[in-house]
């Protein structure tokens, strides 16, 4: 068994964003020289999300509204995590909704995905540098 | 490491269905010979679903008024993500509740549950030909 | 490859409740000697889930504040699957929500966690022997 691990950081500008991370997660597998197996991408912040869905710029407006709607940024005196200082406590009930992570199979050296799935990273607390983990286990 | 590769199809009738794939990823674990490893399970579509719950006419009931009450399909204009000429946006979303993946132990050569567990293929967005991907690791 | 199976057995007195489970897991994973991999932890039951989350007590209250509005346990009768003569349907749509399952990557021998990433055994119909399955594959 090979296993292959990196991390992707961000420098997120806006509290709320999301970004495509499927050609670096393709990338990493074509270096791993894994031909069959897992590859797990998961947040390594608890206010962040690691995702499957389409890139289409109004289903990501579509998510930011209802996530919005069912789990309100304000106001932040709603939450009791806010108490300790915080603002961020939807950030944590929303990337609860999102997931934190996503496994993906790896067949003949590639993500084996359908023909609209891409990899997103889901910020809900940004304007810090974040991290996301890639593990890549197989033969 | 062994793996194993199959691709399961649908042809959902209904917009929105829920199908117990448990025999069938079953059958592909004894057909792989591995004993000990990992099962990934995922919908190859961003409007679907695999999850693990009951096999309880009444609790799929209870599912779909709850997901409709919280991402109802109608109005279609609701959503930005229609504007594209889909209709799907709510599936896309009610998708994500649910989630893309489930992923079990194998152990002693079987799917390794708990009693009730059993795995289903949601559909949101059906009449169509649809694809579950079962990635099987181990030895 | 190597695998190692374990389960870990909760008496929980509430019918909601969080465990940490982290230095259960760290545990096992040292147990184990596998060094890089990957470790499945999940709730073997339908109405409990393992996720991961921060260790503080005010965003535990949040998340069980927020699961009730959406999915309230009262009116039971509100829920076909109580007619079966449960009264936990609720319970089966707040693990929705939270998830069943999290897959960790062990790098170095370690779980690879982010500063603030930790795992939690959800209970949301209690008061009852509750199991959960670690398992972990690599070398």
């Amino acid at each position: 068994m090979k296993s292959h691990t990196e991390y992707l950081f961000f420098n997120t500008t806006k509290r709320r964003e999301f970004i495509n991370i499927t050609p670096k997660v393709e990338e990493l597998v074509r270096e791993s020289g894994i031909k069959e197996g897992l590859c797990l991408v998961n947040a390594m912040h608890i206010t962040a999300s690691v995702f499957i869905n389409d890139d289409e710029r109004g289903l990501h407006h579509d998510f930011e509204i209802w996530l919005e709607k069912f789990v309100p940024h304000e106001p932040v005196s709603n939450y009791r995590h806010n108490l300790t200082g915080e603002d961020n406590a939807d950030a944590h009930l929303k990337r609860t909704i999102m997931g934190r992570e996503i496994v993906v199979a790896i067949t003949e050296g590639k993500l084996d995905f359908g023909p609209w799935e891409q990899i997103f990273y889901g910020e809900f607390d940004g304007r810090r540098r974040k991290r996301v983990l890639v593990k890549i286990i197989g033969e």
